[in-house]
């Protein structure tokens, strides 16, 4: 803070956004300080958050607001690790192991993987939680561990600390429960804010649209992107933002054990197709932004190869070790915590068919009801439930055939997650076109 | 509440208006008891309150709001009381004093008065502050006692009780430091909400427009007495809205003690033309609606009657008494509090003018900055210091003609308040017209 005489009180702060008006640096600076030091009150928070998700904020604005945001708190430097230090962040969607084998693979191939995750609500838990079913895993390092960790095998997974951006928390807790979580602006300040203070060198960004993700649609998908990869720039991180397709759930398993197991699938060569095309799309321009590959067809042998010798296999070992982990797990799936009872789903049509939609909301919804996600924060989740699908959209199905397995503990759960499984899968007789997983590449180089 | 299984959580709620729909009565009705209950929270408040702001609020989801905020507390019903039972309503002025001369006079021409006010920020005191500027006056009745008054004297000018519309003082609250004060549906609500739990048969509203008003153009007031007269009316209370000039300050007071000082004089029919224009018309409307007097000029002759009989001037006298006041003040005004010093203001100009402009707003700054109004809801209130206009609008001015008296308890308050008078008062050499007050009626009849 400059001077005490510059200063303004919040709502006339608030009265210049609710106006339609642009705050000034030192406005947004303000606001973010108030809102970690108390200054500004939560009800005035939220009524300038819901005065931005209707007026909107210019780049400017919201390159001030992320900068703020990053500021409120610790930011990490890691001057002495000398590989490129890129990390990848997804707007989430169903099914999205991506971290759990993007990680790994980027370390064996000559990246930097620091990665900070938070937990989050949704259909399964986040990637923290997911790591977690790894019996011993923890996502609570030291500082110093997690810098010893980075520099002996170029890859963590751990919570952002509490002393980190902590404006960030205060303002999502506030967004969550005042309507207020969507607006592109707010979007890309929680999203940046929280990775730019990782220190990194440059920011892959996998940004989804459909069914089952945040962006229900294309061009509000690519808005975000273009916004994100606008902002991120304009701090100076070199940043990508891949558009992906999510509106079947990604892989083939959807809750966390679970998917842990289909990512140890993966580092094994044994990955479903859209899944690993997005993994490898991601690496690839991780290398790409890292400067350590440029061409694309280099890039997929690398990380073919790193596949195939077991590399990245072994490095996903190493972080399970380095992280307290039972690296086991990886040759002995029974290590992994289990639910009770699998119901396997079936299809009951006549005649052979073609699966024509797996809608991707639903079978979060399906999976949140038998206990894999979190509708409140202190919700507990069942790392063992979830769903493992057979079947993919373009699939032919015979009568009879196992759709997918259900993974549960409880019989009320069960059924209604059936419910919303038979609700989601649809068929069609004719053969059906599967649509490209990646949309577009936007990035500002 | 009809049953839970209606119930939304605050955020769906928020989010309907945020994207511009319609409330229900139900969840207009939800958010009214769940801001008194707690379970609404402040922050969803206001940010519902900011959406309010932004996107607006029909006329039925407004009279929802409205019967809802009146329904949150105890509402008064008077059934005991035969007169008609009118009150009056004012958006609010620099220098409105007019409660202080209408209610006795109300009273003394046959109508009954339960006026309930709040005490509010502003230039000076509300109502209730410029009454205890009577030795012994006491705004704070017990329901047995404000009634027993009501019966006996038919008016009375209280404090509205903690029990009645508490949903109204939360909301106010919040609004007035998330900059959500502007907005016609929470105005109306507040308004109306407050008045109709008074249990009255009928409401006259002073809409008030210019530079010292709220609404400073008269498309913004007649829009905001529109929605007043039809959300009324709409609840089955007939009401008239008269829009009155608020340029310059009314009459020739702003202060606490001197505004009743010159009330005084009004009823003793040595009142300013301006400030007994406007009181004249609203009493006239409140006898039209109370079914007393359809005829103006019938009315006029009333009123006239009242004064030059005394009758109103002892209605003042009895309201003083009732209340616990010393009624003495009337014919002896050394008793009410006075400040340490008097200003004469004078024209310094070398030839004759006319007064060409008074700013309301900055007479109200100016009288603040003496003391006379509150900043802050905790600020205490200096009932003897403000203003006294020798010149108004129009009036020619002789080269050192005092054009104000300031009565002042500091020095430093004083030069602060100069600056703002000096500023405030403008000059032409031409003589000036002045705009009629009343501009117009608006009622549904």
């Amino acid at each position: 803070m400059i001077a005490s005489v510059s200063m303004e009180i919040p709502q006339e702060i608030i009265a210049i956004k609710r106006d339609g008006g642009c705050l000034s640096r030192s406005q947004v600076e303000q606001f973010v300080a108030g809102v970690v030091s108390g200054d500004f009150k939560d009800y005035q928070a939220s009524a300038l958050l819901m005065a931005i998700v209707l007026k909107g904020m210019t780049p400017e604005e919201t390159a001030w607001l992320t900068e703020a945001m990053m500021q409120s708190g610790r930011i990490v430097a890691l001057p002495e690790i000398t590989r490129p230090k890129v990390d990848k962040h997804s707007t989430g969607g169903v099914g999205d192991k991506v971290s759990l084998i993007l990680a790994p693979l980027a370390a064996s191939v000559g990246l930097c993987v620091p990665m900070m995750s938070g937990r989050g609500l949704g259909h399964t838990g986040g990637t923290l939680d997911k790591l977690e079913a790894i019996p011993g895993f923890t996502v609570d390092l030291s500082d110093a561990a997690y810098r010893a960790q980075l520099a002996a095998i170029h890859q963590a997974m751990i919570g952002q600390s509490a002393d980190m951006v902590p404006a960030d928390r205060k303002l999502y807790a506030l967004r969550d429960v005042t309507a207020t979580v969507e607006s592109i602006p707010l979007i890309c300040a929680s999203i940046l804010s929280k990775k730019l203070a990782e220190g990194i060198d440059a920011l892959v960004l996998d940004v989804k649209c459909g069914r089952g993700a945040f962006m229900k649609t294309e061009a509000e998908a690519r808005a975000l992107a273009e916004s994100l990869v606008r902002i991120s720039a304009g701090v100076g991180k070199p940043t990508t933002a891949v558009l992906t397709r999510m509106d079947q759930p990604l892989g083939n398993a959807v809750g966390n054990a679970l998917e842990v197991m289909e990512a140890i699938d993966c580092l094994q060569g044994n990955g479903p197709v859209d899944l690993m095309t997005v993994t490898f799309e991601l690496v690839a321009e991780m290398l790409r932004l890292g400067g350590l590959c440029d061409d694309r067809a280099q890039a997929q042998q690398r990380m073919n190869a790193a596949i195939e010798s077991g590399a990245a296999l072994e490095a996903f070992r190493d972080l399970v070790t380095a992280q307290g982990g039972d690296a086991r797990v990886v040759d002995d799936s029974s290590l992994f915590p289990a639910a009770g009872w699998v119901f396997d789903l079936c299809y009951t049509g006549d005649t052979a068919s073609y699966v024509a939609g797996i809608d991707a909301l639903l079978i979060g919804e399906a999976a949140r009801l038998l206990g894999a996600g979190r509708a409140h924060a202190d919700a507990v989740i069942d790392l063992a439930v979830g769903i493992v699908f057979q079947k993919k959209i373009g699939d032919c199905v015979e009568p009879g055939a196992v759709l997918c397995q259900v993974h549960y503990n409880s019989d009320a759960s069960l059924s209604a997650a059936l419910e919303r499984l038979r609700q989601a899968i649809t068929y069609s007789f004719e053969p059906v076109e599967t649509a490209d997983i990646i949309i577009d590449h936007i990035s500002e180089s």
